[in-house]
């Protein structure tokens, strides 16, 4: 029971596409989760758009959640750290991942003291700015990012990734993926000790 | 005729709640809209969420989109500039007000050339950070901001705003968002020269 | 005397290294130039490091600057548009280059509403991340940035500079660079009409 | 010897005026170190503004720096935890901070994995935009940053500082100052275990 000392850590796709590159670097993180580590891929498709006038007020001023939403506000709470794959639309993050990452943010915040780490696929300079933005809002969030390896892939090269599914196909890439999980892994028994 | 000489401005808040400060600060800007400029308040709420797979493919590779997101995507491309009117979510935009700007990014891309503002009210440090956020989407979208006058409001300063409408009750504060469309109607006039 | 229309571009590297790759760019630039255009390198080493203890008090309030600090402040007001080669060094602006920038912005800021454009060479990120810092001042110094083309250069590439010179060798990097140029003077007329 | 266990913090001005606000926070700072953290204000007004052609080769292929760079980077690779104090020159760094932080980057990067925090005085936006600045820097240079307090003063309040002296007045203010000492020694702590 030594190495992953039962971590939980929740992998969150930026994209909704079925054949979603980003959902294939979770794929291939999953791969690479050591003994002792539980990795699970969240699914956020469900969540309506944020508006806080879908929200009630419960006794105590708690703030009452959509059934859909409340549920994913306990699996981000219940996990050990994070691993967010982030594609790049316009230079930014997608609407689907700010929409996850805010509902699980609002009073009491879920993302509050967490390890993460980011990786990415995306057009011409990557998925790098979407990166920077993710980061600015873990500012608030109050997530501890690994600042290193700068996990990016460019989604043009040639062989990279089996566009039909998602997958990442080359060996060195998949490798970068598992770099990343070993450094998000070793990030989170420091911060927990 | 003269003045605004026909500019149709598309006034975008990124926020859905009906009360919303920041759509209350477009209220405020259609005040201030001079004699021969056209302001419409856009409507996003009924965007789905932007997935690639509800894209389909029409003749000669144009791409087809869900009804409600041909109509938004029009009305962004026959608008002359735009007024953002931008939240701040965790130090970045909204996926509402995201979602929108990505729908309306796919090919051709509706936001090319055009001018524009943006204007926000947000909490501790404003909404600056979701400016910033924006702005360098626009890099992309090839949207030209004004710099100036930068015009963000503190959510919580006393009497700025009336919380059960979102209306800005101040003198200043409403001369500001006119300040702001006062440059944004010269900005555009000198870019369209 | 129609193409240019006598318009003067400052370019300014962020290098002070012989041997400058970014001050190559420059160099790349200056063949790409317009009949009609002026073009003229900055010379930036010999600024002191900013500090407003270095300055005076002059009638009127008005700041008395070192002399080397006041040539370079009439060099930047006398041009119509700038076109900045900027380094990525650790994700940033170089500091010879912020320091050029800071001291010409002291008030009267001689930066003010000025057409400019980017180009950069840089190592893992090219010097996407120092154009994006460089655009954030560019809001408060009231610049007007193209956004497209962006002409970032890898170091790496191989082939692609002379090291010994800074040199850009390729047809394709140098055409990149020529239409960089080309894009700042339709701006700059478009901004000037 | 248990509250801060010999912890060592280097406090950074980034600006060179004598009656620095900035630099006034470090005092401050200084006035709330705990018993057992040693705590040093840097002088970085010596360094040479970076020019690689000053960097000499010594044998194996390490650099060689000027003196007082030596002495510079000796002092923050000595340094258990930083403590910025970043002044906003035209919403990013100034170059003296720049600068130095540049120097002591150069292989071998003086900052690897060390915790650090930034304070900041700055005017209309404080100096959160440099302080985004330098997080960006961090993620190269391998700056662990606590996310929070967020430590930002208004150069404008009235009666918060001493101009004069750059000193900070009020005790609400040196609180959150004190407070972000606290953040830091204990964050330092953590990621020393």
């Amino acid at each position: 029971m030594a190495p992953g000392s039962g971590i939980k850590i929740l992998g969150i796709s930026g994209s909704l596409r079925k054949a979603s590159l980003n959902t294939g670097l979770l794929r291939s993180a999953e791969k690479a989760i050591p003994e002792g580590v539980e990795f699970t891929i969240a699914d956020i498709s469900g969540l309506p758009m944020l508006n806080q006038d879908l929200e009630g007020k419960g006794p105590n001023g708690v703030i009452e959640f959509p059934e859909v939403v409340e549920a994913w506000r306990k699996q981000v709470a219940g996990a050990d750290a994070i691993l967010f794959s982030s594609p790049e639309y316009n230079y930014g993050l997608t609407a689907a991942l700010k929409n996850a990452i805010d509902w699980a943010s609002r009073p009491p915040n879920a993302w509050d003291d967490k390890p993460a780490a980011i990786v990415g696929a995306g057009g011409g300079v990557k998925a790098y700015q979407s990166n920077r933005v993710l980061r600015l809002s873990g500012i608030f969030l109050n997530l501890h990012f690994i600042n290193k390896p700068e996990t990016q892939f460019a989604i043009r090269d040639p062989g990279l990734f089996d566009w039909s599914t998602g997958d990442l196909l080359t060996e060195e890439g998949n490798q970068r993926v598992a770099d990343t999980v070993t450094a998000l892994v070793a990030w989170t028994k420091r911060l927990q000790q």
